[in-house]
């Protein structure tokens, strides 16, 4: 049998992280490995919230194996806990089992935790060191990185886009640009975010559910919809079935008590022109525990969002067409110098089926 | 010393016709390795046209290392000619030489070859087969291939635009969307060109030289200029230092009088609108013995070009920037149902520099 390097160890953690993709908002998906004389002895990863952390899953699992994690160690793809949430510290759960050493991919962003779950460790004489595959690991909660660091969510805009980056026909005629296997992974980007943005233009237009269907989960992303004279019709799919938050600049008390008497919640932040005050609401949303936001919207609110700082990165499917004149992908004004282009940079380029999926970050933002 | 495979031998042969590149203009690119007990004993490529085919270079080359070829095996990425052209027959020189066995990529797609050369090496007892990385072989000729099949060039259209599809601001404003790697590759694609085809549009509005300034190359492609009413000024920088073709649709006596006492030639090919034929000037160029033709355009001639299906492949150099509102690429017009949209498959994606290098082929044209 091969004997584990610690590099190999991690890779395993941030795989059984990488478990919890869709479960755990708002919390960050943990891995967690615990490894004794090179061989895995227990594993697990962070069950959806107010359940147990990754570390306390892979020393049930040991337990549960039979194996004794006495000097064994613990590969972490973040900082163990060292607080009170809804379960208690992860940090007291290692020192108590008396783990050797512990290695995090990561110290934890959170203000509550940052340093002091691996120094409550330290404390207790287990070996620890951290920075193993981080980056894999920061790419893993992007989301709650950005919560924790900015205070908002990682906004990920996605769009489908023909080669001539046209998304529809002038007459709305957008079914199917792109073929079955990008919208699967459309999917699966959906599924992985703790909330779907899209605008009232797009549900008068489409009417779509804004859920997950093409991929498995047990858990569906809250809708957010931005609606500044709340012109939205209560039997529109994408209210259909949960509490949907939706977002208006007008007051409209009627109106909005439909909407809450549905279940829905509506949240007035108005800017000066009388329409959603969009950065507002990324903080508002930071605050309301969104890690990753994941944006789904007609040019004309995209372009908002993109004019106004809010997106952090572009999920564009590209399809192998032309389109011709027709709907672009953002309402963006011209420019009248190169000097004023917003700039990316390509993150990850990947073939699906007959189309391109491109990751591309804005150069404006942090990560 | 590792023995040569038959595969590894015919790769060996495939880069050293990729030397032929930029040179061998209008005879297709070949390579040929000799070998004699899995060693290489000889090595050649077509040199420019008129000169020395690729298998008389690698017997010379045998010849002076002092190698004995009689009973070696030739590899060439093109069934060796049987004609007398410009040179004679290579067929026959790999007979006299006394070679034992000749492996070709593929057939020659030229009617004047056609198998003719393998049929005579056989008839004379050499062993041959055809069909080794035969793909690799006909990708490398695309342009006489194309030629030889359809009478037409293979028609390479290259464009650079933002990931929102624009070209250029409404000011005309370009310079620089892409980065300096994907210019360069854009020159390494004009340098193997037979000739770069542009618009009297761009003409106007930029004054390109249109010529390969960022690779090294010893032959500049022809210049290639659709001018329908014959506005060109003889002073642009794309007539200058070479004599250029300039399509026009209106006779004009005393302008082509100037551009042909300056060594260009008119060629005039009106279609019904009054405007340049482009299909009619596809089948000109292919008479002509263009085999790749290298179009940059204004998104004008580019949508025209698109719309009368002279193009076979798109070139788009892919920046990850957004311009809003500003040029679009191609100018097609609007479609009414998506059953209209002109579909090409992603054949290589590359990431060049910031940039991306996108290489599409349009599914209409038969490879």
């Amino acid at each position: 049998m091969q004997l584990l390097t610690d590099s190999a160890a991690m890779t395993l953690a941030l795989e059984w992280a990488a478990k919890g993709l869709y479960t755990t908002s708002p919390n960050p998906r943990v891995g967690c490995v615990i490894v004794r004389d090179g061989v895995v002895i227990g594993a697990g990863h962070t069950q959806p919230a107010g359940q147990a952390h990754a570390e306390i899953q892979a020393l049930r699992d040991a337990e549960a194996r039979g194996k004794d994690v006495r000097g064994a160690t613990a590969y972490v793809t973040l900082e163990p806990c060292n607080h009170f949430g809804r379960t208690p510290p992860c940090s007291d759960a290692l020192v108590r089992a008396g783990l050797g050493r512990v290695v995090a991919a990561m110290v934890d962003p959170n203000p509550l935790v940052a340093g002091q779950g691996l120094a409550r460790l330290a404390a207790a004489g287990i070996a620890v060191s951290s920075g193993l595959h981080e980056a894999e690991a920061r790419e893993l909660n992007i989301g709650f990185l950005s919560r924790m660091q900015r205070g908002l969510p990682w906004v990920r805009l996605k769009t489908a886009a023909s080669l001539d980056g046209m998304t529809a026909l002038h007459n709305g005629a957008s079914q199917w640009i792109t073929g079955p296997e990008a919208r699967a992974d459309g999917h699966a980007w959906r599924a992985r975010a703790c909330a779907i943005l899209t605008g009232i233009g797009t549900v008068k237009a489409d009417d779509p559910q804004l859920n997950v269907r093409a991929v498995e989960t047990t858990r569906q992303p809250r809708r957010v919809i931005v609606d500044s004279r709340l012109e939205i019709d209560p039997a529109a799919r994408v209210l259909a079935g949960a509490a949907s938050w939706i977002v208006a600049a007008v007051p409209d008390p009627a109106k909005e008590a439909v909407l809450r008497a549905a279940g829905h919640e509506v949240i007035l932040l108005p800017n000066e022109s009388g329409k959603v005050d969009l950065p507002a609401l990324m903080r508002e949303l930071g605050r309301r525990d969104i890690n990753e936001l994941h944006v789904e919207a007609g040019a004309k609110l995209n372009g908002s969002m993109i004019r106004e700082g809010c997106v952090d990165e572009l999920l564009v499917y590209l399809a192998p067409t032309l389109l011709g004149e027709a709907q672009g992908m953002f309402a963006l004004p011209a420019l009248t110098s190169l000097d004023q282009q917003k700039r990316l940079r390509f993150h990850d380029i990947h073939p699906l089926g007959e189309d391109l999926r491109i990751l591309a970050r804005f150069t404006h933002t942090k990560e």
